[in-house]
């Protein structure tokens, strides 16, 4: 709370935890059909395998790389100035765009004048811009036109992993191994191109959210066929605020792998606090503007106007927000569904929309002027994150008649977002008991014809706060396996207070797990390779290779250190676990050892074939193994 | 590691921490057909609803309690002297046991009389019983002759959890909601009575581990048609290892919800630290009997011999082990199939038993010996959990020929004891993506003939070391959900170091979220109410009351002070998260109220049936909401 006070932008810099090299990491780039396009990846180093002959390579692994230039130890950092407008030059050669004076919202211009204000201020290095009149600048439009935007080849390299075959076929063999997937309609090419990526764009399957006004941004999708990506949310509030914390938490966040930050600031200075983030952000910044038009009616949610929230939108998306969330599907007539339920309407937006629209006996201006946010959207290519205002709160009132019938409105609003070509993704719950997820995924994919989910958790459970990143979780990897394209974390905090800076990596590492175990499920052709590296290091007591693949290497380094802190514990053959004499590991290494020396001679392949006609043997004879030793 | 040289018998006590009511709870017993079936039940108190007129009642919950005369004040808990024998008169009333003179092991019979083990000694009160020469005391035998134990009957009580509805009708239409479960083929009745565990147990659906040397223990009972359980793991290692922590541990790991301990201790003093945990503790004990008869033999697997293990059967057996992990399973040919996996054989158990089978050239002694093994546990009611030694290690290894192989041996096994009415129920994995947890459920129920499964998570990826509570918590869950009996605790410190205190919290509160949300799932008509309580709480800002309906009432408080540590705040109509003016909740209230003013009068109950009703009209004309006011 004290540091709003203290922060300057004079003063401010950057986190000195976010910006070291992961360890056994390096930043690489991948170029693509032109020099500009080069994309990030963290490479891990790995270690030799140790044999009794030769010692064995295990090539790098290359894992996707949210944390953009600031884990890379060539870029230099400094948050007065921001990030490198990469797409700028993307976005000048369509010509399709002008820059504007400065600001056009009310807002936003109050805000920029307003000398009170400079100490906090970003500088502004760039002016906004808009498309120019009568043009279109959504991915979607281009799309739809058949142009593979370099943001769309950007984004083919990136899927893709450049999964490399570098080792020896052994060890091919290992990591190259993949179990077929289970995608319930989702379609996983073994190779991502730009033009599958123009497709599952033009036809609405995914999204790319990249406003002209934050060309910093690497470009990233969200859709049911590409990995499964994860939302970070942060933002101050009343009571507690400040601009240098949700700064922190957005590139501690990006370290360990938010692909999309949204700010939900509900404090002090939000149009100030966003313009830092936005400034900063390698991820897409989505946004609720229904918040911040709270803010400025004093918080008295049926003085809200659509003036004020087209002016706020406006303001937000000169500022470069990617995403906005838009609870437009709050109708009049939902509103009374809510009334038995356990937990009423949880969520704010969808709250502030009910009151509004009962006290105005009207449908709301989202609803009503929806047309006209398309035309605001499509202007920046903000994409729609169609909100679920009367999502349920508990297992209780999961995919009960309010919801449901949101959900067909959130449907019939995105083919009104398609007729305009702005990019459209629908938020779900919520609170759903694990039997009950998959009608939310399957009803979303009809009522909404694809359009991608973008999920909180779900919940399964309603009995465990405190650790509610793990109960949503655990709905999460479901339903990211069922086809939801991104989902939204949540933090240990959640239900309890504002996340901190721990609350914060801890729900993203979570959901990564989740986003990954989705991976994994459907069978995203380049998920497995990492498990495998893994759990190679593991049996091969490669300790340092382990940590250093895994999502969290300093916390595994750590616990590992807790129980066997000496240096020489990391290159031991045991682990605390069992002492140097119960290892299964190495029993498990003894036994094949043991097979080698009495019954076989020749290198590793001719043992482990040796060992298999063996047992084919066996299956045909029935007969005792090794009866010939 | 310091305290193993300071624990002296003659000062053990117990942990404070240990022995605290939880908040807001007292301990209350249900008694049944007689006087000495009481049950115990957490029963957590709530404050009332305040409305604008009389504030209304909110009934107390009932909870499963799994933490014995621990957090019972009414209790003296003293360790030296052990727990009361709370099933010693049924055991000495079916006049089926004998009491021997004392351990009739050898091993056992040594450490009793070594001096020098004195200091660490639990002074014994008992002498171990046997079944008198021709009886058969398991609870599978009694079922199958149509005979309802007292351990029958109090967990017929335990497992409906007494659903009283005592409050208002409107409070009951809310606490009593249930969705319809999807049970895979779970059969779970509205009511648990005495003969419907009797013929769970007698048709091996379910077991009841309760030893006759350990009548301390509260019964319980493991079955896909009952409450899901969880397992928490603790035990000294060569590496560290105190009897006072792994006490400590058992104490605070029941505290938070295991409903069996699992001693795993491979370390120094097995026997002694063992014999403190029995006595000590109110759940089952499980151990893995080859462990300690490795210890007995230095450590060189293949100088293990039957006689040997028989022997640690015995002696655990008279101590009062509860269930057996027994790697019958793993046999010679089966073997080579794990040649070529990533991670080979990871339980320690079967790669102990893959060493020794290789190096003898023969089956090991736990598969051709497993009738006498048999012949030992129905002496001693000890239930067979048949180990999953060649589980998978790592995501790429699941579900491959060696581990259904095994399991489908494992099946055979199950046969064998059954013959000898001994009590079975089945180990599983491991390490499995979420597509192919099902398979391991299905095929277990099809080889094993609905033998109660008991896995280790599974882990749904391998890339998370130091939260695969996390990634294996999302597997339980789901594996919960298709009908596993009991699910194996993992905590943070999984693959890299032994838990401690904090770790297994950690690890027990995860544990029971998948075992909730997977009772939820499956539609256990005891499950919702608890979540329908908190919930309700939540909506109401009855802070207190959500913090102790939740599994984790302390780590709830201690993060909602972190941001409002004021004790007003805990009767805050807002939090921290959105502060006063942003409330969902606040605004979903109001939008009640609202409604309530302008539209209609009387009591909340009118209200709702109001707004509903004018929902209806609303679904009829397509009309405009309250466009009578």
């Amino acid at each position: 709370m004290a540091k709003t006070d203290h922060f300057l932008a004079d003063t401010a810099r950057v986190d000195d935890a976010a910006i070291q090299a992961l360890p056994g990491s390096r930043k690489i780039h991948v170029e693509g059909s032109r020099p500009d396009i080069r994309v990030p990846f963290r490479e891990i180093s790995l270690s030799p395998t140790r044999t009794s002959g030769a010692d064995e390579a295990n090539p790098p692994l290359l894992v996707y790389d949210t944390s953009g230039p600031y884990t890379d130890p060539d870029a230099r950092i400094d948050l007065r100035r921001g990030l490198p407008e990469l797409r700028r030059a993307w976005i000048d050669e369509r010509d399709d765009t002008e820059f504007l004076d400065g600001p056009t919202s009310v807002y936003g211009r109050r805000r920029a004048n307003d000398p009170m204000l400079a100490p906090l201020r970003f500088e502004l290095t760039r002016t906004p811009r808009r498309a120019r009149p009568g043009k279109n600048v959504t991915q979607l439009h281009y799309a739809r036109q058949g142009i593979i935007t370099p943001e769309m080849e950007f984004i083919a390299i990136r899927e893709n992993q450049r999964r490399q075959a570098l080792g020896s076929d052994e060890v091919e063999r290992i990591l190259g191994h993949q179990h077929p997937g289970q995608g319930f309609g989702a379609r996983l090419p073994e190779e991502i191109t730009p033009e599958f990526v123009r497709r599952e764009v033009a036809e609405g399957r995914a999204i790319i959210p990249c406003n002209i006004n934050h060309p910093e941004s690497e470009p990233m999708i969200i859709g049911r066929n590409f990995l499964v990506k994860i939302n970070g949310n942060l933002g101050n509030s009343a009571v507690t605020s400040s601009i240098e914390d949700e700064v922190d938490k957005m590139t501690w966040g990006i370290r360990w792998g938010a692909d999309t930050i949204m700010d939900l600031s509900t404090g002090a200075n939000i149009h100030e606090t966003r313009e830092w983030i936005i400034r900063n952000a390698p991820v897409p910044i989505g946004t609720v503007p229904i918040y911040q038009a709270l803010e400025k009616v004093g918080g008295v949610a049926e003085d809200l106007t659509w003036e004020i929230f087209r002016d706020t939108l406006i303001e937000q998306a000169e500022q470069g927000v990617d995403y906005f969330t838009i609870h437009a599907g709050v109708l009049l007539r939902y509103v009374p569904l809510t009334a038995r339920r356990v937990t009423g309407i949880v969520s704010r937006g969808g709250s502030i929309m009910a009151k509004w629209c009962l006290y105005h006996h009207q449908e709301s201006f989202l609803y009503t002027h929806f047309e006209e946010i398309c035309e605001i959207c499509k202007q920046y290519d903000v994409a729609f994150s169609l909100g679920d205002g009367l999502r349920p709160g508990s297992v209780a009132d999961a995919n009960d008649e309010a919801q449901m019938a949101e959900l067909k409105t959130l449907g019939e609003l995105t083919h009104i977002a398609w007729k305009h070509d702005v990019q459209v993704m629908i938020e779900g719950p919520g609170h759903v008991p694990m039997h009950l997820i998959k009608e939310n995924m399957d009803k979303q994919l009809e009522y909404c014809d694809e359009a991608p989910f973008y999920t909180l958790g779900p919940l399964v459970t309603d009995i465990a706060p405190g650790y509610d990143h793990i109960t949503s979780g655990i709905g999460a990897a479901m339903i990211g396996w069922y086809g939801c394209a991104m989902l939204c974390y949540v933090t240990p905090k959640e239900h309890l207070g504002l996340p901190n800076k721990d609350d914060v990596k801890t729900g993203i590492i979570t959901y990564k797990i989740a986003a990954h175990a989705a991976d994994l499920a459907k069978g995203h052709p380049a998920a497995q390779r990492r498990d495998n590296a893994l759990s190679k290091a593991r049996f091969e007591f490669r300790w340092e290779d382990q940590f250093n693949l895994g999502l969290d290497p300093d916390t595994a380094r750590e616990y590992h250190d807790e129980t066997l802190p000496k240096d020489s514990a990391k290159v031991a053959h045991f682990c605390s676990m069992c002492g140097p004499k119960f290892c299964s590991m190495k029993i498990s290494q003894e036994v094949r050892d043991y097979a080698r020396d009495k019954g076989l001679d020749g290198d590793r392949e001719a043992v482990m074939k040796g060992m298999e006609e063996q047992a084919e043997k066996f299956r045909r004879e029935g007969a005792e193994l090794y009866k010939e030793v």
